[in-house]
């Protein structure tokens, strides 16, 4: 579905602006064997519509990956050699070039020149916050909102995730061009409760992990205590409202759609993935929150504590069918 | 002198073409400490004009870092939210703001969109080659030009220099605005002979290091015949001549200066210079030298190597006074 959101988004760019140059971004690009795959994916549609509105000259592509300055940029640059080999291959020699950046830095800052980019694209990044500094011991055991979070715990959370999405958004307009589109999708939730389960209860499951690791001895209690993800799953509407009050955009489209668990492992890295979902899914969930664990509570405790958590997950997993929220937002950059 | 060479052009490119947005490049960057400091430095230029001419609003400045893709750019990514601290606390608020990007590649290959920059700088960087594979087997236990190499030799190098610097050139004025400007580094030589001592003595001693090893068993003389280092110290004179070959660039200035072999380990890293300028010149080469030589070597004689052509180096530096020649170049380009 996000697929065909970018692609329509893609067109839509593309065919109104007709860049010499095409500057796209991917915010959040990780450091997996996918970092580059939707970047491909956005060159192929524009050389398919240039082709199709007989364009001669293909136009060039500035491919920005940007991520947090201690993702491993490194092994992603060391695979582009091979990808713009295969890109080549592909496309033809009359395509491009497309010339690669890697761009350290948050994106709730600038990062790019005023009025550069014609396309930005962001998936399963946005629904981490800048900090949640603010509700640090009054979360109690709790690692994220949950039923037993007070009022104030959650109000803080949505209150960050609104300051963090507007001066999103407040940067981006800047980098955009006119007519500029974003593509982005949050993990989010459908249920106007944000302590709902379809969100909250994957970071429950490795809260009870936790708490098992503190009454074995492993974990201080004190740690458990001040630790909380640093995250905030919006429902649809939320997102529209932030995009709204910002005012530079208009949207284009609002769609969620729901992803089994059991996907998850796959998605990420199908050669490794062992034969139980709740396996899967703690390394998936791994691959997503070890640095966080890791400064709180050491790295001597991830193997024990992540094979804890995937024994939890087969559980429920075994029990019941469970499902993340995708949130897709399509925009473009008003006159 | 390259400091005063690099002011002017600055100040050349900024005071014709006021760009909202100033584009710089480091090609050839690396990764050490010094890896921003020219970068800063340029920055540093232009806000001192932009203050001298009275005006408003600072340019916002998108800084490209270029190395090859096995550079490791994650430490220097790593220093950005330091040095960006530095550089606000610096220059002041209204300054910038610098946006940072990672640009894995050869220069000898485009690298950046048409028209994209106003300023390339290159230090020490363009007298490495692209390759030297046509010269293997012919130059025997030497490991670069030398008086005893066949002239066949001298001539692949020569080639392989012109060859790679008009594909920079032709690249850089593709990617340079008019009026844009550049200036080069280049480890060169003032004699008109390019296998004068000023530039080979530096290689011809670390193949006597090799060559002891290669009669103690240690290296087969197999891989030392098999080896060259690809690169070519040009003269003046190339420089120039491959400038007004490719005929898209206007000399502004060319000038040769000297640096002491014993202040080149200085300029690395001066906290963990030894006593012993030899060890120090060896430590600086290795720096340099030493991922070449570990692919035809391998990584278990890198530490007894060093330690002999430190010795070597020692020695002959106590008998005379030996000088590295650098030839730099400001150009800018044609309307």
């Amino acid at each position: 579905m996000t697929k065909a959101i970018t692609e329509e988004a893609v067109t839509g760019v593309y065919s109104n602006i007709y860049p010499k140059t095409v500057c796209i971004a991917d915010l959040g690009c990780s450091s997996g064997p996918n970092a580059l795959f939707v970047m491909t994916e956005v060159m192929r549609t524009v050389d398919k519509i240039r082709k199709r509105l007989n364009h001669q000259s293909s136009p060039e592509f500035q491919i920005y990956l940007n991520d947090l300055p201690g993702n491993d940029f490194n092994s992603i640059f060391q695979s582009l050699p091979r990808v713009q080999e295969e890109i080549k291959e592909e496309m033809g020699s009359e395509f491009g070039p497309c010339f690669f950046n890697g761009v350290p830095g948050s994106f709730y800052g600038r990062l790019f020149p005023t009025r550069s980019l014609h396309f930005v694209h962001s998936s399963y990044s946005l629904m981490w916050l800048s900090q949640v500094s603010n509700v640090v011991e009054m979360n109690k055991e709790n690692i994220y909102m949950a039923s037993t979070s007070p009022p104030s715990v959650i109000q803080a959370y949505y209150e960050q995730f609104q300051k963090d999405f507007s001066t999103f958004l407040k940067c981006r307009s800047e980098e955009l061009v006119s007519g500029g589109r974003m593509v982005l999708t949050i993990l989010g939730r459908k249920n106007d409760d944000p302590t709902s389960k379809e969100c909250c209860y994957i970071w429950d499951l490795l809260a009870m992990a936790l708490k098992q690791m503190v009454s074995e001895g492993l974990v201080e209690e004190e740690k458990l205590h001040s630790f909380n993800i640093p995250e905030y799953t919006p429902s649809p509407l939320e997102v529209k409202g932030e995009v709204e009050k910002e005012a530079s955009f208009i949207i284009n489209c609002l769609k969620v759609s729901e992803i089994n668990w059991a996907e998850c492992g796959d998605k990420f890295d199908s050669s490794n993935s062992f034969k139980d979902d709740g396996y899967n899914v703690a390394k998936c969930m791994r691959s997503v929150a070890e640095p966080l664990l890791i400064s709180q509570f050491g790295e001597s405790i991830m193997d024990k504590l992540f094979h804890k958590y995937g024994e939890i997950l087969s559980d429920c997993m075994s029990k019941e069918e469970l499902k993340f929220v995708n949130v897709t937002i399509s925009v473009t950059k008003k006159e």
